[in-house]
């Protein structure tokens, strides 16, 4: 077994180096071959060490979800950064300094949105127009053209601001039950934002961009025919929400939860862990109509190992997660009090965001902007 | 308005301390006049500050929920403090160097954990036998009398180990319907743990006390009856879940989450804000059938308001909250983006786990042991 486990104590995110830089390696080809911008997703690892690993493979754009991580990115020396986030007027005074000494791409999606960047001013930004092709979380109709040209006009009113083009998050493809409908939905999007731009440039809005960005369209879909820039950021890490999509395999998930095993309870075929809701998040999946924070493996010589059948976390508390463990589960691979279990994060972006720091395989401790 | 809403950019977790300090009031009271020893569980709230406040009302005894955080309070001066998360054989170095230093109070739920106590010695501790009376969490199951003697039997043989008694977290309150059934539940508890503690006397463990935890039922509940000792923690807060339930009113919650609003949706009545699952937590509640992350309040002179009727968090992705808020809200209660909406918590001990400091109402920063 990895020595490295030996040492654990308490709930630790390990990371498995080799395979998080083939899943940049295979996001950066596929762009390459498609011909389309690449400007990942950095809200999923929160990291200027791995940042740099897509520094080596030749990335300068990226996208962040808030402007505390634009302001940590760019301290880190990264110059090209999309906030994609909708304009929040209350926070217009960082974006001027932030404007002033990076690229700075923002999103808008009302007229009002656009004039609160006015308080950025002479400094210049790029801006997306944030379009809802179906996901209904926000942004602007991709049928109210008439809305979304009156952005358009009060962009191109102002000299410090560029119109950049339609950007859309197509978060729906979460909530596929096949690779083909997340297909079906992700060229829908695209074929929406083609229309609305067609559209707009009939009424003077011409060369307009279009920027796409989740994980389950990019990662599954071949076909790119009219999207400029692609922004996802979960394929990094995938998690158990994407294996049981059937984006990912199991092994491509590069992100476990390590948790220690503090009591059996094989008369109701459970086992509790020291890893609970402020380690793993409560974020879940129903896999079969039952719900899951996570699924389970061992530890292997190296990394984790195969997914161990039937075992799922099937609840947790502030401290606490309650593993699903049938017996069939622990005559193949028993466990006892002190053992060490591997849980594959239900969504990890937000088991990041709880443990705030990985390791790699080799104990090698990789900071992130929440734990430095 | 109070002018210091007008200062917030970005998620704050806005503290009311008038009100934390009646909720804390209330329940030392009640200790007082049950004749029972008072150990507030400090997981909820994480901060030294807020510990002082506890202090300053005669609490001398704590209950935390990791090493991490009874090594925190250790350092601000707490010197009689239960880990009330069974023993977990990992960390046994820093329990010992723990157990040198104050007077540590641990739980077991087998054999196997008083033996991984051999560890600490010869530093002294207090050792209390976690017992499942119903939450199925995790606990030794109340009925198996034999197993529990035995567990008795190996603390008793070791003499830097003290045999305090029969401890349980009756977490299904949580889960009740009514106040009824939490009194119900909360009562049905003691008397499962009074059944045991009888039989352990006949065989030889007498003396041994009962330590309950719940908030709903230390709230709800006047008959401690065969009680020695209380843990609740959420109380000091209460958040929308204790609301629901009956537990507190609304005016008792005393934190809340003030967000921006970042984008309107009347056509479907939702408006956006800017505070997701990374802020929130995704830990929520049912209403009618409905899953809800949070009630809606607004900001009034001092503190925030009443209930925004009709109006809740129905879903959260990485950064941002939808709010349902129907026309009949809007309409009594414009929004527009920019504004500040308060999120009433789900589940306050995560949302402070989430955001890792607080604001009082006078804008003083007070941290937590997440972000000193």
């Amino acid at each position: 077994m990895n020595p490295f486990f030996n040492t654990i104590e308490q709930p630790v995110l390990m990371l498995d180096e080799d395979q998080a830089k083939q899943n940049i390696r295979f996001m950066v080809d596929k762009a390459l071959k498609a011909d389309v911008q690449f400007r990942p997703h950095f809200k999923t690892h929160q990291s200027a060490i791995i940042g740099s690993w897509f520094f080596d493979m030749g990335v300068r754009k990226i996208t962040v979800s808030s402007v505390d991580m634009a302001e940590y990115f760019a301290d880190n020396g990264w110059t090209e950064i999309t906030i994609a986030f909708s304009v929040n007027p209350r926070q217009v005074a960082r974006l001027k300094r932030l404007a002033e000494r990076v690229q700075l791409s923002l999103l808008v999606e009302s007229v009002d949105g656009v004039r609160a960047l006015d308080g950025i001013a002479p400094a210049q930004a790029e801006v997306w127009i944030k379009i809802d092709v179906g996901a209904h979380r926000t942004g602007m109709d991709w049928t109210g053209i008439d809305a979304v040209r009156d952005v358009c006009g009060e962009i191109r009113n102002r000299n410090h601001l560029k119109l950049a083009g339609l950007l859309t998050h197509s978060g729906h493809t979460y909530a596929a039950h096949s690779k083909q409908e997340i297909i079906a939905l992700f060229r829908e999007g695209v074929e929406r934002l083609i229309s609305l731009k067609s559209r707009l440039a009939v009424l003077g809005y011409s060369d307009l961009r279009i920027s796409v960005g989740d994980t389950p369209g990019c990662t599954l879909c071949d076909d790119f025919q009219g999207v400029d820039e692609i922004r996802p950021g979960n394929f990094i890490f995938y998690d158990v929400h994407q294996f049981l999509l059937g984006v990912c395999t199991f092994d491509q998930i590069a992100v476990a939860a390590a948790c220690p095993v503090v009591a059996l309870h094989p008369e109701r075929d459970e086992v509790v862990i020291y890893g609970g809701a402020i380690h793993l998040s409560k974020d879940l999946n129903i896999v079969g109509g039952i719900f899951n924070y996570g699924l389970i493996s061992l530890p292997g010589s190296k990394r984790w190992g195969e997914q161990v059948e039937g075992a799922f976390v099937s609840s947790l508390s502030q401290e606490h997660g309650i593993v699903h463990y049938p017996h069939s589960a622990m005559d193949a691979h028993p466990l006892k009090v002190g053992d060490i279990v591997f849980v594959l994060p239900a969504h990890s972006c937000l088991t990041v965001q709880a443990l705030g720091e990985y390791h790699t395989l080799d104990g090698i401790r990789i900071p992130t902007m929440l734990k430095q």
